[in-house]
């Protein structure tokens, strides 16, 4: 008996919608029942409208060129513009709020062919504050991790095979880690950030989970303007460097093990697993991310903090009053040393085929009141260095933990490919 | 006999409602008068509702909370959305577009009290295509500059006190010197940009017209999270870096004899005017500024280019296809240069007072045809610097040349109160 659709992979799914045993409207209507079944616990999304996603999916079946993410549904985190659906940052100051505008990064889904299926729900503007409702749909006594929450949750599931999220600290690749889904944090700057909230400039960027590692090289192919491919990695002969970052001694025995059994699993498919220290310049770099993240969200944050006195909530509150103290020099020191580490890793990485790091400190939170922490995923946000959740390994309770593949900068695709080798040996 | 409203400066204005000798809805009146008489050959604006400034006047004369911009007429460079009125980029792809959402940059005026009186005209998304239809108000054979056409000619022209931009290379510093207003383009990242139209990441900054110094204060105040206040600098003893920068040999005749005045008055007034050379490591900036802004564009007008198959502006259709044929290794290189530059560039301005440069490379160009060149701006907005437009000095035909105000990074409060005691010095 053949696999219900919503099963399929992204690039499963586009294979059978190109040959014609998929139509787009089969897959959506396999993913809206995945909904209607799974969502009442779940509760990834903050908007479905089925008429409008029939609609679409007819019109593309109708349509005879077909673009590269033809009929693929997508879901969409809740602080990004969408013309036909609202979109509510998860704040209570934006609740009906529905400007007619797309995102950048929604239009040109649309432009590719696919289906914007809803609004995933989030952390409050993807920043602090109200966490989402959603849960990890391994175990729903445990969190998804935030704040790409809902879209993380949805591409588990099964909802959907594929959703956007934004990365300011760690928001893709904490909750990929956490739901046990492929995450694809790109290069800073590739993908045009118009439309979704912004939370701080030097660090925003938009990010997609998949199911495997060409789901997100399908999208990844739809955002870059230059066409392009690279070769598949061999795993015999691949130089890795195992980087257990800075923040180490933070790591949880099951993230310990899952990048001892990852070095190992390399190791066993011919690769040469290298341990890689970063210098001692990078040592200050995960605190000088947060340091960037708050000292820069005060002028995203003002006008609402303005717009609504005393109504925006605490912490982002907090964070427009500089409740940190940082000063300017402190940003301007931070802006400085991270833009020397990002040239010096870009050499330092140019020497292997590719970074393997931890993901995330351990299993996801049990319970919502905690999405996480993205004590492992920051410093490559600040590098704005490419970096993928390749799932596979797993924790007390059976919930998963995944590893974090990186590279350096704009070599998204050499990540992508390595990812895919990587996670072949992982047995994924 | 008093002066007609719209001749007094935002700060004389603001006095003036403060005290209760001029109510909001006589100084729009007076606004919208100027621009029925002057509008006609000045063509700065793209939308004006009179209906719609009176309502939100006379709210604003009712209202007892006064704003720090209580009244104060603001145009809007037509690239920023505003939620009450058309944004349509001057492109053929966004006529009657009119999302109802604020740029955070508008909110942040409306909560301040101003009044957002109308969008004014530009160059095709700030970028490059179509020009604004804006005349020079000086002389209407000549233009006004470009890409912030409208704001700079309203604000010259009396249409309104004050006016936003954005500058991504020289589009706030450039038409404030052709039309000879002060302009401020502030500290990257000081005025968060969302819901203006996206050119370049890196580049990209919200600034501003006024018709003098303590008017570009104003707003500057309105913007950031911090108060503050510097001390006036008194010219007698100020040492000024006196920067002909790498691209001098641009400059026309009357630039080259704006520098000599602008230093002799400043050594009259008392100052050291020292002649200051950039380091060797500055020199590619302003072709690397070029590198950034092209590539970055890449992004930004990716989904336009998509969307209107074969309809985008020919030369943004060339910067999305990358015919400059720049590498993402020539973008590194960009940044990681440019990066270095700045924390250089912050070490030596601040044995410095202030850094006096050259606004452009002369006189505003004759016709429309021409939007003259940002040769002597992009070096200073690749560097992330603060940037005052000092207007006072003047060429061939009488028509006005500027000169830059510049310092280090976040220190525009310093680079303003610079600004006006230069200005002080140049006899305005």
């Amino acid at each position: 008996m053949s696999r219900d659709p919503s099963e399929l992979t992204a690039a499963e799914a586009a294979a059978q919608l190109r040959s014609g045993a998929l139509t787009a409207e089969r897959l959506a209507r396999a993913c809206l029942d995945r909904i209607d079944a799974r969502d009442v616990d779940v509760r990834a999304w903050t908007f479905v409208d089925p008429a409008l996603v029939i609609a679409r999916a007819r019109e593309l079946d109708k349509h005879p060129a077909r673009g590269p993410l033809h009929g693929l549904p997508v879901g969409i985190k809740d602080v990004i513009l969408t013309r036909d659906m609202p979109t509510q940052h998860n704040s209570p100051l934006y609740q009906g709020h529905h400007p007619k505008l797309d995102a950048a990064c929604v239009s040109l889904l649309r432009t590719a062919g696919a289906v914007v299926f809803g609004k995933t729900d989030t952390v409050e503007f993807a920043s602090t504050g109200r966490r989402a409702l959603t849960r990890n749909p391994r175990d729903l006594a445990f969190g998804p991790g935030g704040s790409s929450s809902g879209s993380a949750a949805a591409v588990a599931d099964h909802h959907v095979p594929l959703a956007l999220g934004t990365q300011t600290a760690g928001s893709v690749v904490r909750p990929a880690s956490f739901c046990g889904v492929w995450g694809l944090k790109p290069t800073w700057g590739l993908v045009s950030r118009e439309g979704a909230k912004t939370n701080a400039y030097s660090l925003d960027t938009i990010g997609w989970f998949g199911r495997s590692a060409a789901d997100l090289a399908l999208l990844y192919d739809a955002y870059d303007p230059d066409p392009g491919a690279v070769a598949p990695l061999a795993m015999k002969g691949a130089r890795i460097a195992v980087c257990r970052t800075p923040v180490w001694d933070q790591a949880a025995p099951e993230t310990r093990k899952a990048l001892e059994d990852g070095a190992t699993a390399l190791r066993l498919a011919g690769a040469a697993a290298v341990d890689f220290e970063l210098p001692a310049s990078f040592r200050d770099l995960p605190e000088l991310q947060v340091l960037v993240m708050r000292a820069e969200a005060r002028s995203a944050f003002l006008a609402d903090a303005r717009e609504h006195p005393g109504q925006l909530e605490a912490s982002l509150q907090a964070q427009v009053d500089n409740v940190y103290g940082y000063s300017r020099a402190d940003l301007l020191h931070a802006y400085d040393v991270a833009a020397a580490c990002r040239a010096e890793f870009d050499r330092l990485a140019a020497s292997f085929d590719a970074v393997l790091a931890p993901s995330a400190p351990g299993i996801a939170p049990e319970g919502l009141a905690s999405v996480g922490e993205p004590t492992f995923n920051g410093l490559w946000t600040l590098l704005h260095a490419p970096t993928v959740n390749v799932p596979g390994f797993f924790g007390p309770h059976g919930m998963p933990v995944g590893l974090t593949i990186t590279g350096p900068r704009f070599a998204d695709r050499q990540v992508l490919a390595a990812a895919q080798a990587m996670g072949k040996a992982f047995g994924l």
